[in-house]
């Protein structure tokens, strides 16, 4: 039962506990009893699950099983990769263990354990590509902060694993399935993203390039929506994963692998919830409208009868009637705008008489009226246009905050603004560091330019371009 | 890629070396590197997908929401509930301290998690029923041999957890819970299966009453396919979930819980396998006919382009085409019975001639010549046909499997004749206990009769018959 009290601060003056407070009330999450964890509630799977339904048609589309691996993984296997084992060493959470059975690590991601059975499976080049994906959960023993869907100690994810005879297909993949997440992420869920490289420092422990989709969130922090991996041959050499060629020589493979996790529902919610509640792109809500009958004791039955009948004309989507006695119309109406439903739709006696409908939408609170025939053409049309206006609205904010900066002085000022702040800086990791420790932000994305510039840490000439932003 | 050499033993001569060596050919699972566990290769998966989409449908219609809980449990939970932490505590495994937080064990089953959260979500009448689903990852540290599928230490289910206002309505959705499972078991997987009640020493920890569904696998062992519990009010009392009524009193709610695992693709390979390897009834199939065409090089392209109309006429039923180079007609032959497709269609120069096309079913290797304007409505047929067929040969397997037993040596007989044994026993745990010693059997099911019979244990008079069989 959601609460009708409304949230207690506003988005713009304390973000943070507006979004805490929204996912309570919104029955999204609940903090769970184990410390970093939390509980994912139905209204969130649901959201959950239609990225999953949208991105099981693109993986089959593109030929990728799905398929499942142990959850456990020897922890010999981390230190076959070095930069891999390094990467991950401290967010590994091992089992106690019961016999003499190796120690065993909960995995944070899967490369290891599925390329070990790569080596096994992959023979010769009729073996190739092999392009597997499994849904799970995974575990990265977090000492920050945590922040349901954002960052937690558990989440859910998709993790995709392919091997290639050659690079260039493996890079092509990459690339490929970079621009399936950018596709989900602006249209499904009307997010706009920056797409690009990671710099040495914030690439994959053990890949040779990642690409990532950025998106801002309206503190001013950036947020990682997916990451795409060219691991290039550095796990097939740890694993011994190789195929025989058509002349029987014996080769490596080329490997990706990439994925995107729940912290999906934090972005979305984020992005464009309010101070009533969540806001639901309708491409993401598996149920487009409510209808709330206005209930007066002599014209309740015609006027629910009316209600049922505009619902099934809706059923396409998934329209709901609201027609629960015990609450008033008022405290519905909180109520399934905190839930973030797109389309509220009033039917009362008056409307009865004058065969309309009242449409209400979520997004900017437009009320309209239609009349009883041209209903469903009208739903379709005002969804339409209410996944194109939150999608235009969080692109208008993402462009006015992007900006550069010549110094870090500049940076800093930029920064505290809440922008992605574009600077020349060299693609180095002690550099890097140094520019974290100054400013608190690191790079998100990092460009190559065509011209050379003078780096915003060290001074020195470089032809790299850096997106720096603050993050979660 | 299958391996074509076949299986190295027949079903009816070695049953647990054919299961093994059928697994790994037919590609449905391989071996981990952690003992005890199993990786779910994309045929199995693929089953596995289709048992979800068939019930997730069921859930939705009985408005069953799903969600998502964390993996790791607080091991104080588990002490909450006597029986229950009595039955699980052997089975889990914990999670090596990191910090001073409380000692956390990997999910054996979430009764104790999620009840802790509807102690809070639970407030009124309002909120029930409260219904929830989640479809995860499960671990037991099983000591007993493990066989994959059948019984591994980390296996994926789902596992339903309904609060309720009233004893009866619990009771009422344990009773419908086990009915869809017998339809999603006989109807999709075209297993027959005797449902009935648990006996004390067999019934879930912390459950009042279980009810399962039993099958018989070939060898002439029982396989439990799924339970439902009505767990009463125990756990409502330990983790003091209640509502307060219309009239403003406080009550404690009644739960059940119910769930089915992958273990349902170990009990599909066995049940309808045969020599040539798996055989998928069409309806857990996503592709359920493949297209092999017979390749001449003079008449090559004609073929292949009729192979494609044929196809497109099929894409309903996920039909494929067969058109690898670097392997002749016999070869994919076998590689498609290995795998288990149900229909195999044959496409030769002759063919065309004849408008006409060759039907292989893979139940029992008829072949039939069919009229291209009759394929689309004969496929149809001979799949409707065949997911009858499996079924109803399962079905004459496991009647011809069901006899009684006067005392305990005609019963060991029966036993090892591989039958379910029905047998007055007394539902007494010491009883059973002793059952077990005396024929390494137990009892699946334990019947209210109205008619006394004698204990076959103990030669005390009592009013319960049990279904006795060996077990997985």
């Amino acid at each position: 039962m959601a609460d009708t009290k409304g949230l207690i601060v506003k988005k713009n003056e304390n973000f943070t506990d507006w979004y805490s407070d929204l996912l309570l009330k919104a029955e999204l999450a609940d903090y769970a009893p184990t410390r970093g964890f939390m509980i994912i509630r139905p209204r969130a799977y649901a959201i959950w699950e239609a990225i999953q339904k949208n991105f099981d048609l693109t993986l089959k589309d593109k030929d990728v099983q799905n398929a499942y691996f142990p959850l456990l993984i020897p922890d010999s296997f981390f230190k076959k990769e070095a930069k891999h084992a390094e990467g991950f060493a401290p967010e590994l959470a091992y089992v106690e263990q019961k016999d003499d059975e190796q120690r065993l690590a909960i995995r944070p991601t899967s490369e290891t354990i599925m390329y070990d059975s790569y080596s096994k499976w992959i023979r010769s080049w009729r073996d190739l590509p092999l392009k597997l994906n499994q849904w799970c959960n995974v575990l990265r023993w977090e000492v920050k902060q945590t922040k349901p869907f954002v960052r937690t100690r558990e989440f859910l994810w998709q993790e995709g694993h392919c091997a290639f005879a050659t690079e260039d297909e493996a890079i092509d993949n990459m690339n490929e399935m970079m621009g399936s997440y950018q596709k989900l992420v602006e249209e499904l869920l009307a997010i706009p993203v920056i797409v690009g490289k990671k710099s040495k420092m914030e690439k994959f422990a053990g890949a040779v390039t990642t690409l990532t989709l950025e998106a801002l969130m309206p503190d001013g922090k950036a947020l990682q929506m997916g990451t795409s991996h060219n691991l290039g041959q550095g796990f097939a050499k740890a694993f011994n994963v190789m195929y025989k060629d058509r002349n029987e020589n014996d080769n490596f493979v080329w490997q990706t692998s990439w994925g995107f996790s729940t912290r999906l529902i934090g972005a979305l919610t984020m992005v464009h919830g309010d101070d009533k509640g969540l806001v639901l792109p309708p491409k993401v809500a598996v149920n487009k409208a409510v209808i709330v009958p206005i209930l007066f004791e002599d014209s309740k039955k015609k006027v629910l009868t009316k209600c049922v009948n505009i619902k099934n004309k809706l059923s396409t989507f998934g329209c709901l009637v609201d027609d629960r006695e015990e609450y008033n119309p008022g405290w519905k109406f909180s109520d399934w705008e905190m839930k973030g439903i797109p389309l509220r739709i009033e039917i009362g006696p008056k409307d009865l008489d004058k065969k309309q409908v009242v449409i209400v939408r979520r997004d900017n609170g437009v009320k309209e009226i239609v009349s009883e025939k041209d209903v469903v053409k009208r739903v379709k049309e005002i969804l339409d246009d209410i996944q194109k206006n939150l999608y235009l609205n969080a692109r208008k904010f993402l462009d006015s905050r992007i900006d550069s900066a010549r110094d870090l002085s500049q940076l800093g000022k930029k920064l505290d603004e809440g922008k992605i702040v574009k600077v020349f800086m060299k693609d180095d990791i002690k550099i890097e560091e140094k520019l974290k420790e100054k400013t608190g932000a690191n790079s998100r994305i990092i460009e190559e330019q065509a011209v050379e510039g003078v780096c915003v840490v060290s001074g020195e000439k470089t032809k790299t371009l850096a997106y720096v932003a603050r993050n979660y």
